[in-house]
């Protein structure tokens, strides 16, 4: 999958660590028992971070998820350090709360900062009990190790049947000065829009105020994550958090205006990556799906088409079946829960082998099955949905629905 | 799947036509290159019948969908024939509509009666253009085959990746009198609740008013169709209708009491059984899923809380899987989106081979695996929801999610 960059704006490497002053590390405490893979992470910055986040929407909140937000609310958006663990959520059990507090504690011992400056996430199994003593015995080893050239590590750690790691980082000016953001994420299943999805850490060295950190968060997550569909289930884990050390040196941005919008495209391109390689690594997924709706009357009308459409459980069959069945697609934009005529509808299949258009005017048309056949025979796939009443636009991304899928999900807890 | 019943009710046989004056039948006429499956059926009434009818909510509605709809509203509710074909769904193509009046014209012109008073429906491929000689060519084979003994005729027309007929009929009594009301239904993929779902028609020789069968109609959809999913696909082609001969000679119920409640139940009681059939025979399906949810604050919630759960294809992949994975129900009842406190939440896993709690007070608690295990090696899968604050309750119903829903959808077109 090719990466999206844009003019003023370059890839660079470092994942979360890209950013001056971030450090990372992972290591295997026996969470998981395949002792090649990473199952605990940490993020730390050498020094005070400006920071937001963003949390699941599910009423059942797991309880790095309340830590997290009562200490952001305890420091007034203040952070240094992150700690993960995966194969255990932490979540749905008796004893969540104090866990997840523990591990804050020991990484704050460790790192000589207040525990209210660490923030806390887990992925895995829920309602199980989260043992802490592979944690304890294991922090000396994960703080030590921290280093710039860890970035690595802390991406695997957080992995969980993700298949690929997910790292991506920019640099931009501001202020004159280079400036650096980056960031990480899991997610594979239980993916779903409206919510913050999967865990995500992002870093920047660019200086930003706390509040403007959240409102970049906050609009750009509404366009990346959360126009992102594997599943249909939305985690009790879900977060997307944001640490800003301002060690770039450009004055720090604490309000809208030209330096803001440089940062926002920043935060934008890199979760709209991570967004895009979150899809192609869905459950299962033998293909990355696409949906881009134009000609919509609204931009709220053209998310709700495109996510309607890549949530389909019968486009996303249909789509591993390399099956161009454009009735299924003209239905999940029948079914969106927005107000828009069907009748000037029009869609076209599209990827690296070409491109056939299938419905017209709202109605199926005639079409080579030969060429749409070798279409869908490629790994990135796009489905071009024009409603032709308007002149807005938005994009949302997914998988294929595979046999691969339900054998994953059929016995994760094993 | 046991039948469910109650007292001052019987199960009798018939299907749509248990019912006095209700005649049917079906034939293969081409549609299906299959000469053994009928793919073209009719029920049709002695005498004029009164009639209601829920229809899809899918903005792409079908050209029978919207022919039916304007012949009910032109007879101010009677009809006396419905004509159904499966294979084809009529829908999003530029010639529907005047296929499905052709249909109507056919029908009505060898019935000999209005087209207004014929009610049609389609199932099948959506988008292809629905070729109209086939059903030219068989129309006088179908009326003239037409007898209260072809139920089944008609039952097995309107199959698509059905693998079972799906008929129930219940007889009563109202006013002294011996009542019938029986129904068939289809429906297997593309199922979902907020809709009429799938194609079912109920025939009653109760005497009823147009206005009290659309008021039954509405009230019994609500808790048993529309508590229905198989894969989150709202069709576009969904219709329930309802015809009432009044042949029992009952007074005719034309407002709400007694009278009116007795009638409701049987109506209640026949699209129970047709829902709970539904859900078994979802596409790909191993395992019937009912999810009761008791303890709610209200019934909306609980309908909610119900089908959250039932929806969600990472519980739906668990139940394939035998695996009693507390964790994903939890994470399904939080992010259902009603307002309720998570913490008080219990959840038992229930079948024919015992039951066991798996979830107590929002936490996921031991619980012996192997006695899970023989639970859900069962056909019939309960899943027990409680709240804890409240009286209100609702069920849900649907399927587990196998390859096998994978492999049917992968190309459904062929």
């Amino acid at each position: 999958m090719q990466l999206i960059i844009e003019d003023g704006y370059q890839l660079v490497d470092g994942g979360v660590c890209a950013a001056a002053g971030f450090v990372a590390n992972g290591c295997n405490c026996g969470l998981n028992p395949d002792k090649n893979k990473n199952d605990l992470g940490m993020v730390f910055c050498g020094q005070e971070c400006h920071a937001a986040a963003v949390y699941t929407t599910n009423k059942v909140k797991a309880a790095p998820v309340r830590v997290t937000k009562e200490h952001l609310t305890a420091t007034g958006g203040r952070a240094r350090a992150i700690i993960v663990n995966s194969k255990n959520a932490n979540a749905a059990t008796a004893d969540g709360m104090e866990k997840a507090r523990r591990m804050c504690g020991l990484a704050a011992d460790r790192l000589e900062i207040p525990p209210e400056e660490v923030l806390v996430a887990s992925t895995g199994v829920i309602g199980q009990t989260l043992p802490i003593k592979p944690v304890e015995d294991h922090i000396g080893q994960l703080v030590s190790g921290l280093s710039a050239e860890n970035h690595e590590e802390a991406a695997t750690a957080i992995m969980t049947t993700d298949t690929v790691k997910k790292e991506v980082a920019v640099s931009f000016e501001l202020d004159g000065k280079v400036c650096r953001l980056g960031g990480m994420a899991k997610g594979s299943g239980m993916i779903h829009p409206d919510m913050a999805t999967t865990l995500n850490f992002i870093t920047t060295d660019a200086a930003v105020s706390s509040a403007m950190l959240q409102k970049a968060l906050d609009d750009a997550v509404k366009v990346t994550y959360n126009c992102l569909s594997v599943d249909g289930d939305t985690s009790t884990n879900d977060m997307v958090c944001i640490l800003a050390s301002g060690m770039a040196g450009n004055a720090e941005i604490a309000a809208e205006g030209d330096e803001y919008q440089t940062f926002y495209r920043a935060l934008y391109l890199v979760l709209l990556n991570l967004t895009r390689m979150l899809a192609a690594d869905g459950e299962g997924a033998s293909k990355f799906l696409e949906c881009s709706c134009t000609g919509a009357p609204d931009q709220e009308t053209a998310v709700i088409v495109a996510k309607s459409v890549i949530c389909s459980p019968l486009v996303k069959s249909a789509m591993f079946g390399r099956d161009a069945n454009c009735g299924r697609i003209l239905c999940a934009i029948g079914y969106a829960k927005a107000e828009f005529d069907t009748d000037s509808v029009s869609v076209t299949l599209a990827s690296a082998a070409g491109e056939v258009e299938v419905c017209h005017d709202g109605n199926g048309i005639a079409f080579s099955e030969e060429l749409a056949s070798r279409i869908l025979a490629e790994d990135d796939i796009y489905i071009l949905v024009n409603l032709n009443q308007g002149s807005a636009s938005a994009k949302a991304w997914g998988c294929d629905l595979t046999y691969d899928y339900v054998k994953i999900n059929a016995d994760y807890r094993s």
